[in-house]
This record gives structure tokens, C-alpha cells and sequence, in this order.
């Protein structure tokens, strides 16, 4: 009758840590349609920021190594043409590791949104988790729920859809050789990794041509949506026997754009899956869709700032229908918006990363300007950050983590 | 003791109609902060477009002479430098014009998102106002409750701030000249208006001068936001004596980007306003910030299409983190499902600018890859459109409203 | 061309006034289903209650005449065990009469949820529209989405339907002959009105018999719901031939629970009507049924009092599982807080009937405290009302209306 | 470096079994305000239901030992007069046990809501979690995120408080002495338990004296609140130094009103604590208030029931303005309905008392006729369960856990 005698916990899988994508990496594990499997995931660059206060971590962070991806995990019938259903049960980090960061990064070493706007220097905050919360010891002043999700999560690419990614990119970094931070990361060895025995030639290969983990593509990958959090469902294209999913980079929050990075963490995905046979012509897919979560926070009452795709911000250049600028705008002018309430440039923007900031485009048909919109949700704050006829009231909230070397 | 003779209704502004923005249009009517009025609107085009079944109107538009708008009205007390505060208290269709219409521009003449890609022939749907509610004969199977807003609102410009208008955009057409559509509309005297007495010489200046409509500016302006809704509160910059309030194209409802037209409408819109000295300072802003409406719709369950920087539905070309691109992609996602279900890509065109879709800029920082959302609500739907083993189920809608010369 | 020539307005149905329930009371007007038509309401009272600043008018409140209803109308085809299909598309005040009132009844003369506790002596407030919004010269400090609704809406009974309420709310009356006020009202001649021409013993017949409108019954009714809203769908039992639906008793305004009156008001309801054949036995309906609105006011911030079913703000009796004192608790200990903010007791009183509060019922199970929460809407407040360290601050809200004679 | 390295994990609290109310039960632990800290529970019954396909250990289930509350628990600087903010950061079922149970009650045995109506016989389901999700065996076609939150929850009682409740109590038995199930459960020796060493006086007193946890009271208990959930802020009045709470009967799910039990789980619930001095007077509290969460599940979409005070499924009677009797209809209204398509009577009671149903009390000033709604959310339904032309379609969900003697 004990009722623990009864129970069976969730299998947890715990190896299979790589890097790069690649049809070659072989699954380290095999699960059945229909069954609810856990997997541990490292942070995305496999510990190198410390719960700490000074920022050096991740102005020397090795990006050759991320993202550090658990899987591939293959699930049994599944077949290129498929469609692969992804529930994503919960999303937590460990127990024994209640925290986690934002970063800015350097210009020169990750770079970010704002990077070559504000010349980033390397900043970071630490994030408590506390059950469902987030605060910071590095932001005063704001405590909101988490909305946990993977950054990353895809399926394995064929041989030729690899191809694919790589030419269209070399193309890319080809017609812009110098700039920086690159437009796009290529294929390289150095930092490459696979979690498993594999043969010399194999190994090699893999680490030649693996697909860098940093941009979204068809087949999901670090697209880096809030939305696809704990409680969705996801449907990826399988371009592989087996689909061969990675999953990695979980983040406890992050607002719409993780402009310099949400709030990353170590921690447990749990999933089931199912499959439907042909389900990439049935829906047409060209890349994932889902059904978001009824879990995720609800904070209804928001301050929104408008943005267009003119430089107001900068040298006033009008650009041609932008929504990647007017989301910018949209940015600074919330970036402005908190200064006047007391947090740092530097704090203002890893709130926007961190926070569930909500971004719509507006407009993308009046040209020549884009319109994108950007929602503050008032309840993660403290104070009431309402206009108010007196101004607002500037508080002191001193200044994030920065580098040793106090140069921000 | 007779309840309706203590009754005073609120008043009702229905002059002033103008199409062009300029300081020198004087204000057709003067309120006070605090007072409650409504303001008619004819829809943008001037009712050019009829409630019938053939797309000519949209295809023969005259679009010199949009956006009809009505205004100026000045605010008593308000100064270059204030915040003019401006609840939008409620926007209604006429009650004796139960009805609108969402049209897909020609190539030629009005354009649009997807003008080139589809090369754009003249189409519309007209849907009819049922209380909250719409519904089109033009594109039957959905019923959404409307997220009632103009489309176009915003305060007049000082001299200064109308020449860096038309000096950058002026540059950009320079540097496009053979673009069709073109990147922007100059200004041009050629169906200017400006329905007020004026002296000559004023009225050839604004004509000669005065911005045309199209895009949303720092005053505002055309910006299609759909949650600047009947609820909403926006704060404007002032930039003129008595801030000159004009507004016009009167939406039903609209997705996040109206990327062919949202739901066009003539009718009321109802506001109060009150003035905050020195706001633009107060708030460092530079384009208006605004707090949504406790009434919008609430569609909860969603499914999401994604889209990235990469021409996934064209020539399959990379783009370095152009988020307009990957809202094409989501759009052309969703386009493609819904033409499993047995809409017409006319139709779900039509569709997808109408409903209360959103978009959500999802990551903008993973180069070269910026990734974006589009959310259709479920419940907009008579039938349960969600992927299913069996696939989707496709029904005979027919088709939008054409050209009578059958051409699409 | 001109858009409004091919406009044709939905039409309004202006007659058919009645306050009582009887199935002899002929159609004043026959629909067909899915036209679209509108119905004009006077407010319950019929005109007798003013916008002024005393509350003589409800004090002196002729109740035999409520509530006065508009109808009854006909459905082509609906018949005994159908459903009718009722969708409220919109419920509006009239432009020409932009305000509403809440009343607290005299204990003697209309009562309500704490005549007895509070010895109510007639008090009232004024509400403005103001678009979607509500605000009051009454009780500052507070600004409100509109949940408008109709108070009162059902089906017409059938003749044995009619008996059966006569004879159980006959037995109520006998079974507590001296309550004041009454547990229930009976029919009365007096007051009773048809305004139809009717024989004269048809309209004695229904004047003799017909039920009082106060209470919600199997058809519908005055049930006070206010998420019945513009935008629901309703399922009604049909009793008689042609459905014979009847409306009334608009509200603006109302929370969980119309304890002392919601924001009353004049105004126009827009429906469309549809059958389903047979649908009491399809659907096993006893009552009504309905789907709520997607536009509803959503203010996800909230304040939550509870009560269970102890007399704690009287002699700490001890019920078993009683709801209702439940309630009562929950709005005492609600009233409690809003006095800590400076409202007297009968704005307060006033504003948990009028705002948009929610009540939920917890438990039910443990014996012998039923638990029952009201949660306040913390957006509606202009102030901050959430508990602080340092108390809750309490501001001068004057006073509501009360009597001319100063009796509160 | 190494990001476990310095991480420290919240402390977990796992003693204190208690299953009465008193003053005299001391503290096990003390925690500082601030303090993020984690309490292990037992579920309700102390382990006496097993996850297996009968339902004898229901029927035979020893309920004087109920609720296993750990605590209690004093927070330093709490003294009687003070509010005791409580933020309820987490509930989550242990790793090890991830199912739970919902049980109908024998008439004799427990009882419940229909105890009476149903003349109940043991039933259960058995629901597995799967993340955030739970599911049944035993009711096929549903799934439902979870509002994880404690049933019980409270501060111990002052040696005045806990007289005047066994007072109430003690007359309310005294007035009903032949109740079956009894109206309320008095002090009783007999399976009261403290898992703390005591002198044996002490224990006896509190054994003798202590008060039952079924109803939840002035200090909270057993209120059964399902938005009483992670991530909400509860104030709680304290009675004695150290405020000694106590928690338990952990709910993974429930609805409004948990009318024949929640889903019962065992597991852990993550707090911190903060004191307001004097808050009891502050706040003119009699009872808890409290904060609701930004993740509760979000079901926009529902099918409401309407349940006035006539005893509509009984004998017709007619109730004055009973809200428990407006619930009871309500809810069979839905069980009728669910039974339409294809549930059996037990499945519907259990699935009404486990998913995030809404109650809300619609009137309750309409004499004689209380008005009760019950919600049940579409989203968590495998199939479209609106009311649809050719009626419901009926399909085969088997039958929920039952006697082994097959006694319904």
C-alpha cells in the first residue's frame, strides 16, 4: 500500500553532450513514441560563468565550444518526410543549482544587439531562482516568473540539407569578409566536440563540416522563442532515420530577441514525442510550428514603446522597410525609458534579455517604415514605473556586474 | 426625474478632413484637457472602395489622395516639448455602415508585402460587422471579435522635424530610383487636400511640402499597431502649439503587421486628453510610448508558424539578420497551411492581415538568423484547424472578391 | 461607388415593453435565424432614477413595475425542447444618454446582500461612460473596462413551466410569511404592464399570474451574469412556440455577484438567433448554458479576500457550508480593506457590485466551512492599493450619494 | 570556475508530521524572514492509496488521521497582531512519485459534495504527471496543466482562537446530531498524531483539545483554494510567536471547489516569509488575502453552466438564496452533459473536482434564486465538446477505478 512502492520515476538521460550538427553524430540513446523521458542539459557554454560578481568569465568566454547541445536522441519510426511531435513536459533547472546569468558580451567576443552601438565591454548579472521566480542581486528592483524553455531544439540535418546551410552561409561571410563581430560562424575544428566514441575518420568529418549551433535554420536549432516553453508542443521536420534531436542552451527567462542573452542555465527537459508519418507535406512544413503553452506567465498590464526603421537613435539614416531597426529603436527608447527610472544602460539591457518582454512588429507595409513594438510588463517591477505628470522617480539600483578591470 | 433630460452626450467633431502632414494646417477645432469628444472618420481611401464582389476599386485606387484624415485638433495648453496623454476611449464603425474590407494592392499601384513575390493582381474581402464580431462572405469559416483602432494617429510636426522627414526619405528614393513599388512617397501636390479655408499661398505650401501619410514617424503617424486599441492610452510628443491631433484610417481589426490591409473602416473614435509639461524630456521620448487596452481579445490557444533571415520560399538565399525577411518566411508559413485547409493564397493573404494574428520578433542576435513568429488564434476558426495523424482536413471555400476581369 | 449608398444598417426593434413572465404575452416582433437585429432597453426601473446627487429616487423606487423588459420576440421555427441559439453581438448604452447608476435599496423597499446587516438606507452613485470606460463623481479613484451585459435575458415559460415557479416560490413565501424583505415577490396585478394591445382578459390573465422578473429561473432569466456578455453565445431552453426571448436590464458594469445593483443603464442590445432541433434532450439542459466572450476585460492583477461560512463580522455563528455566508464574509473583509483606503462603507459597498471583482467559489466539501474568495482588480485603482510595511494609505474619497435628508 | 561549485541549494525541511491544530504543538524548525526554504509533504492521507485500478483503499481509508500537515514552522520576529507574508514560490510532486489520485468518498466514509444525491460509493482516478500535464487511464480524452498548490495552509491558533472554534463547531453538532456524513468533525484522540517528542501532558492536551483540519478557518486550514498556487502572495494573521505554520495536503490540480477531492499528491512546496508588524489592524484582516499568480493555467476558451437554488436534479424544491444549492446545479448540469458524450456519472464528478474548473457566483441578491456558473475549459479536451447541431458525439471513455466487489 506505500504509495512510493507504486511509482516509477521518469528515465533521465545524461550523456551525449555536443556542439556541432551533423547527420553523422550517431544517437547516444533510442526512446519510443509516447514515452516521457527526462534530459540533463549543461548551460550553453558548459560552465564557464561563475555565480560571481565580476564579469571577466564572460569577457574570456570560449565560444568555439557552444552551444554545448545534449543529444542526439533518436525516436523509434521516425523517417525522413515525418513530422516529429515534441512535448516539451517541464522545463527546471537543478535543484542543487538555483541560479543563472545574462551576459553582454564583448564587441569582440560575441558581440550582441547592441554591440557595435554601445562598443559592449563584457557585463553579466547573476539571477536567484526562487520555485517559479527570478531576482537579481544585480538589478534590484524586478522579480518576475519564469517562462523556462530551450533556446535550442532540432532535429539532425541531412547530408544535404548540411550542404545547404553551409554554402548559403560561406556565401554570406564571403560578401562580408571584415565584418565585426562575422555575420555568420562557419565551420571550424577548433572547439568541436562529440560526446562519444566514434572512429577517427567519423570524428573528423563531423568536425569539419558540423553546422555551427548559433543561428536558427529549418530545422528548428537555436532559434531562441520564449514561447516554446514547458507546456508546448512543437512539431520539427525529421530530416534523418530516427529525427535525431538536440536539445540544449535552457533558459530560465528570456524576452522576446534575446538581444544579449537570456537568462542561461543547467537544469532538466522532459519530453514525449509522437510521430506523424508524411507530416512535412501533410502541413507543409518548411520549418517547426507549435502550439505555445497555457502555463506561461500572464502579466497583462504593459508600457509599450514604439520603434521605426530610422536610426533615431544613432545618425537619423532612413532605412527601406527594417523591422531589424525599428525593433532597435524599440529597444533604446525603453533602454532611455528605464535610465530615467535609475538602472544603468547596462542593467536596462540585460532587463529587456532577461525579462518577458513582449515584441510585436507593428508594420511592415508603410513604406518605407517598419514599425516594431516592445511591452514592458509592469508587474515584474517593484515600483509602479507609470508616466506620471511629476516625471518619474530615479532610484538608485547601482550597476551590474562588470569586468575587474572596472572598464565598461 | 426623466433620465434622458439630464443627459448630455458627448460631442461629435466631424469636420477637417486632410491628407498630408504639415505644421501650417491650422487646427478645424480646439478641446480642452479633461473633455470627452468623438471625432468621425471616413475610412482611409475616401470610400472609394464599395461593398460588392469584384476587386476594380482596389485596382483603379487613386492613392494621391490618402490618407483621408480628420484633424488638426488642438489641445488647449499643450507646447513644443509636452507629452499629449490621449485615451482612445472607444473606436466604433458606423452604425449605418455595418461593414469593411481588406483589399491586396496591385503591384503597380499600392503594393504590398508580398506585391513581388506574387505579383499582385487586385483582390479584396468584405466582412461584415456583426456587433463585436466580423465575418466575410469573401473568406468564409472564421468569426473573430475586432481589435478596434486607427490605424493612423498622431500630433503635427514643427517645420524642422517635417524637412529631416522629407530630406531622408527624399535620400532614400534617391538611392533607389527604379524601385516598384517605389521605397517611399514624396511629397506631391497632386491630390493634396486640405478640406478647410486657407489662403493660397499657405494651402500651395502645404501642398508642395507637406509628408505624405504612408509611414509612422517620431509623431506617430501611420504606424497599424493594432493594440493601440479602443482602451489603449497613448502619450505623444508635442512638436506644435495645441499638439494638432489628427487621425484617421479606422481599422475593425488587424494582425500584428497589416501586410496587405487591415479591415478598413469608416466611423468614430472617442478620446480624452490631458497634457504632461515637459514630457518628451520626462520620458526621453522620441516616438510615442502607449498602454494597451484591458479589452482587447483574448484568444488564447494559438498555433505558431516560425520564420528565419532565409529565403526558405524563394531562391533560398541567406540574409544577414533581416527580421522583415523572417516575418515573410512566417507569413508564407502560415499562408501554406492554411491553403491545406482550402483557402486561396488570396484568401488566407487576406486573412492573415485581417485577424488578430500576432507576431512576435522572436530572436534577433543568433547571426545570420533573425527568427519570427506568427500566431493564429484557434478560436477564430469554425473548424479545429490544429495538425492531426490523418492530416488536415480541406474544405471548399471559394474564393476572395477578384477582378471582374477574372485576372489573379 | 459611394460606400454608404451600399450600406443597409441592421435593423432595431423599439417595442414590446413588459415586466412580468407569462406565456400569453404575444411576440411584439418575429425574427428569422441569423438575422442580425437590435433591441432597445430602458434601464430596469423604467426612468426613475435621475443623474443627480441625491439618492431620493432610489429610496422612493416603485419595484412592482420591474423589471421592464423589451419583447417578447419570436424565432421562425423554434419550438418546445429546441435550443435557441442566442448570440449577443453587442450591448451598448445609448449615445444620447452616456451614464449609468449603481443603488444600495432601502432595507424596506428593494433590499439587497446586507440590507439586514446594514440597515441599508438608500444611497447611490452616477457612473459616466467615458468609450469602454466607466468613472464616477461618486467614488474617485477608480476607472474601469465596461463588462456590459444584459442583467436579465431569457425564454418565455410555458404554461405548466409558469405553474410550477408560481407554486415552489409560493411555498417559500408561505414557509417564512414575515421576512423583510420578502424572500420572494409573487405576482401582483399591480404594476404589471403589457404594452401590447391585448383583450381584456388576456392581459388580467397575465397580469394575474405572470412571474415576477427579480429572480433567474430554468429559462434564463434575471441571472445577473456578468460574463454574459457582448461577444457570449447563449443556449437557451425553448418552452413555447417561436422561443418568444425577452431582454432587459442592461448593465455597463457588474461584478460576481450584483449585490447591491450593477451599473445600470439604457441602451442597445444586437443579437443573432439560431435553432437546434431537439437540443433540451441533446444537451441534457436544465438551464441555460453559454460560451463566454473573447472580449471581456482581462485585468490578470488581483487582491483576494476570502470568507468562509462563519459569521466573523457578526455574532461568529457557525453555518454549515454555507456559500452565501461565505460570500458575505469575502465582500466584509473586502469592504474592511477599501475603508483602510478611505472609501465609506457604502462606496465601497457600491463599487465591489459595480467593478468587474470576481468571486469563485473554493471549497464546498469541508465541512462544515464552505470557503468563497472576491478578488479585487488591482488595474482599476488609480493609487496602488497593495498591502505595504508601512499600511495602507488612505486618501479622502468623499462620500457617494445619499439621501437629501443626510440619513446614511 | 565550476558553475556547481558555487551553487548552494535551498534547504529542505522534512520533519513535523502533525494532524491537529493547536498552540501548544511546538516548533520543528525556524526560519528567517527572507529566507528561501523548501518543506517535503506527505500526501493528505498519510499514504494509504495506492496507484492501482481498485478503489477499496478509498473505501476503507481511516480519515481520523487526516491531514498530514507538516510544521509547524516559526519565522523569527512573528508575534501575535502581526500579517505573515507568505510567497508560495513552489509546488512540485516528488521526482520519485509523479502520479496522484482524485477519490470519491463512501456516503458513510468521508463523504463529499453528492455523498447524499449519488449515494457514493468508493471511486478514484489515478492521474499520471507528465511536466506540467497530468493525464488518466481512468478518464481518457482529457489533459490539463496543473495549478499545483497546497489544500491546506495555515498559522497555528491562539488558545483563544482554538476554543471559540471548538465552541462554533462543538453547537453546530449539537444542533445536527444525526448528520450522516456528521456536519462537522469534533477534537478526537483517536489517530491524532505529533511527530515531535513531547511530554506526555502536552500531548494529551493536544490530542484532547486540538482542532480537526478539515474546514479551513480564520488562519487559513483547509480553504481548498486552487489559485492559492505557485507563485502566489498570501498574507496570513498570526496568532501565536513564531506565526507556526503548517502545510500539507498537496494538490497537483483541482477546480473550484473541490467537491469530492483535488489531485492529491505528495511532494514539495518552496516558501519564503516576510512579517508586516501589525498587519492584522493595518489591514483590517480577519481572514488570509492574497496575492494570485502570473502562472496559473491560461484556458480562455470555456462552456459555462448555470445552477440557481431550485433543486432542479432533486424534487423541485425551492431554496432561499442558497448558493450551495445554485453550485449543486450547476454542477450536474455539467455531469449531465459530460455523461452526453460518453462519461460515466463517477468519470464527471471526479474529472469536475481534478481540472482547472471555474465557479463563480453570478447573484446572489435576486430572491429567492441564488446563481452559480461552472466553467469547464475547452483546451483541456481531446475532442470538440461544443454543443453542435446533430447533438453530442458519444464515445467509449470505460469507467474510473472501482470497488473490487464492483459496487457503483
Amino acid at each position: 500500500m506505500a504509495t512510493r512502492a507504486n511509482s516509477v520515476p521518469h528515465p533521465t538521460l545524461v550523456e551525449g553532450i555536443h556542439n556541432r550538427w551533423h547527420p553523422d553524430i550517431p544517437p547516444f540513446a533510442t526512446v519510443k513514441p509516447g514515452e516521457v523521458f527526462k534530459v540533463q542539459c549543461v548551460d550553453w557554454t558548459g560552465a564557464q560563468i561563475g555565480n560571481n560578481d565580476y564579469s571577466d568569465d564572460i569577457k574570456n568566454v570560449d565560444l568555439t565550444k557552444i552551444h554545448n547541445l545534449s543529444g542526439p536522441i533518436a525516436v523509434e519510426g521516425a523517417e525522413p518526410g515525418d513530422c516529429l511531435v515534441v512535448d516539451i513536459l517541464d522545463v527546471t533547472p537543478f535543484d542543487k543549482m538555483p541560479w543563472g546569468y545574462t551576459g553582454i558580451f564583448e564587441l569582440e567576443n560575441g558581440g550582441g544587439l547592441f554591440a557595435r552601438e554601445f562598443k559592449s565591454k563584457a557585463a553579466k548579472a547573476i539571477w536567484d531562482f526562487k520555485g517559479v521566480y527570478a531576482t537579481s542581486r544585480h538589478i534590484p528592483g524586478v522579480r518576475f516568473a519564469g517562462v523556462t524553455h530551450p533556446g535550442l531544439i532540432g532535429t539532425a540535418p541531412s547530408p544535404e540539407l548540411l550542404a545547404t546551410w553551409n554554402q548559403r552561409e560561406g556565401e554570406l561571410v564571403a560578401a562580408n569578409p571584415n565584418a565585426v563581430p562575422p555575420v555568420a560562424l562557419l565551420p571550424v575544428s577548433t572547439g568541436a566536440y562529440v560526446g562519444q566514441d566514434l572512429p577517427d575518420d567519423v570524428r573528423a568529418k563531423i568536425y569539419r563540416e558540423g553546422a555551427r549551433t548559433v543561428p536558427g535554420r529549418e530545422h528548428g536549432g537555436n532559434c531562441d522563442i520564449k514561447n516554446l516553453s514547458k507546456g508546448s508542443r512543437c512539431y520539427f521536420p525529421v530530416f534523418v532515420k530516427g529525427a535525431n534531436l538536440s536539445v540544449g542552451d535552457l533558459h530560465f527567462s528570456q524576452g522576446d530577441i534575446s538581444f544579449c542573452g537570456a537568462i542561461e542555465m543547467a537544469g532538466i527537459i522532459t519530453f514525449s514525442t509522437s510521430i506523424i508519418k508524411g507530416g512535412v507535406e501533410k502541413f507543409a512544413m518548411k520549418q517547426p510550428i507549435f502550439l505555445p503553452s497555457p502555463v506561461d506567465p500572464l502579466y497583462s498590464a504593459k508600457l509599450i514603446f514604439e520603434g521605426i526603421s530610422v536610426d533615431l537613435h544613432g545618425d537619423g539614416k532612413q532605412y527601406d522597410m527594417d523591422a531589424t531597426v525599428a525593433y532597435k529603436q524599440a529597444a533604446l527608447n525603453a533602454i532611455a525609458y528605464l535610465m530615467k527610472l535609475g538602472y544603468t544602460r547596462e542593467q536596462s539591457y540585460l532587463l529587456l534579455s532577461a525579462a518577458p518582454v513582449e515584441s510585436h512588429v507593428g508594420a511592415i507595409v508603410d513604406s518605407p517604415n517598419a514599425c516594431v513594438t516592445l511591452a514592458l510588463p509592469l508587474g515584474i517591477f517593484e515600483h509602479d514605473i507609470l508616466p506620471k505628470d511629476e516625471g518619474l522617480t530615479k532610484h538608485d539600483y547601482g550597476q551590474c556586474a562588470i569586468r575587474s578591470d572596472g572598464v565598461v
